[in-house]
């Protein structure tokens, strides 16, 4: 999506350690003009009227996935980190390992709200290793789901996430691939 | 609002400790539709064209603040807890006691995000003791910027946190304020 890769490119920074900064309008301040437009895209590639339910994981994959929701008129389910007060029984979870927090962390859903009629497209923001979106399809083969496929805004093709899914023969669709970050220079993926 | 009552009355669940579970329409699985009817509503009360920002914190009260940012055309900006590899320096933050963790969090905004010529509206989906809002106001005055007003969807009246703001002046606006869930009944403020 020409879009994106130009604000990417404008506002994007590389950060040591390939960290790609992109907080100005992606996951701190949220541009949701733009989160509009991605929503169109996906729709593009998507077939939105098979789609019962947008599953994204806390946080910043919320803003992406409730733009979308809210244009598409499917609701949405983000999966939750770590346990809190008030989840009761009856939840379907998964152990994932956090780049940004270097441990493992467990994401769940409650199994009610996730159920084996559904088709889910899942949604984030960002894509690097792919343990999230893998937690994801391990909650929705928990729930007895179908997985419709996988859209992303940028996934950093350079760190194989996206591709191991692509192998698998999964649906992932993401609007800008980094190839690489080399010397704070981004070069998108053809 | 009488149909956010509704779904709370129809939906929502008393568990022990006087926790409201409303995880079915507001804070995990997502009714964007209901959330955009929550858009209007708050439009009515505040003067949407005044605002340059709307500030929320993670995790759940992004939905909200995205469904608002997209329908109202103003970006939105959400406040994170504890420090991850990707927040360089520059950063706004303040403490505050989550009851849900049982222990002092920090949350924060990068500084260039938030200017001191920005006309601010926090929003939350649910307000308690008030101790994350109070953390947000924090955040708006250190970063210089105005403070319009408080939307929040669900306000836990018996909690006094809004109460609290209400009594400071600020203008505070909840779509449902429940003044008590004794045995599992909840009862609204008029």
């Amino acid at each position: 999506m020409d879009e994106l890769k130009a604000r990417i490119l404008s506002e994007g920074k590389v950060l040591p350690g390939n960290i790609i900064k992109v907080g100005s309008f992606l996951n701190h301040r949220i541009d949701t003009a733009l989160m509009g437009r991605m929503a169109d895209e996906f729709a593009r590639h998507f077939d939105i009227s098979k789609i019962t339910m947008i599953l994204t994981i806390e946080a910043s994959g919320i803003a992406l996935a409730s733009v979308c929701s809210y244009k598409w008129g499917i609701p949405m389910l983000f999966a939750k980190k770590a346990k809190s007060d008030n989840i009761e029984n009856g939840i379907i979870c998964c152990e994932i390992y956090s780049y940004t927090y270097k441990k493992n962390v467990t994401v769940m859903v409650e199994s009610e709200l996730l159920k084996p009629t559904d088709n889910v497209l899942i949604m984030d923001d960002f894509l690097a290793n792919g343990e999230a979106i893998r937690g994801l399809t391990d909650l929705v083969r928990e729930a007895g789901a179908s997985l419709e496929g996988i859209g992303i805004a940028v996934e950093k093709g350079f760190q194989g996430g996206g591709d191991k899914f692509r192998k698998m023969g999964i649906d992932i669709y993401s609007l800008a691939v980094i190839d690489s970050a080399e010397n704070g220079t981004i070069k998108f993926r053809d």
